[in-house]
């Protein structure tokens, strides 16, 4: 993979942590910014806001401000985001069924070092 | 899904760019440090090695030192680290395909500020 090449600043913003852990918050459906931020429980709000904006530039959400007290601004995935949903459920689910084999590999690592 | 729980890390781990490159680039067989290096166009060789040792500790590659002058090292997937070939497959796949529409969205979006 070539190292200006396109697809590969797409892989890189997708084969990321909060990407993964936001687009799987989002996907049974719009949530609140304070909900996101709950359902990815440790974001800080900075890193939570860059993130959703990119994904927004990136066409993966949308944005919808409602004009209303208190303010109230819903992210959605878009039908591109949604088929997001697969790829990136089927890693988190790979993370949580391996995870025990990733816990004794790295107990042996440390014990032999 | 809590800050602290251990798959997280490991959904961390996993979520990362130049993980999906590595493991995709080992899909194929054994490759040496500068075969990876090239492979993984662009990594710096310290983010590589780091990455590597990380892998490596997580039971994902395997890392063989063989005793010959000069000195050969070669990295390989674990059947761990195998499993992880079709989900981060599916990713890449996912920015290769859908890479248009990102930037079309990414135009509209900066035209539109």
């Amino acid at each position: 993979m070539v190292a200006t090449c396109p697809s590969r600043t797409s892989l890189a913003r997708i084969a990321n942590k909060w990407t993964a852990m936001i687009v799987i918050a989002l996907s049974t459906g719009p949530l609140r910014f304070g909900e996101v931020r709950e359902a990815v429980n440790g974001i800080s709000g900075k890193v939570l806001a860059d993130t959703l904006r990119d994904l927004e530039r990136d066409g993966i959400i949308t944005r919808t401000a409602y004009d209303q007290m208190p303010p109230r601004v819903d992210y959605e995935l878009t039908p591109l985001g949604r088929t997001l949903r697969e790829p990136l459920t089927a890693l988190a689910r790979w993370a949580e069924s391996h995870i025990e084999e990733v816990i004794t590999a790295r107990d042996q690592y440390d014990s032999a070092r």
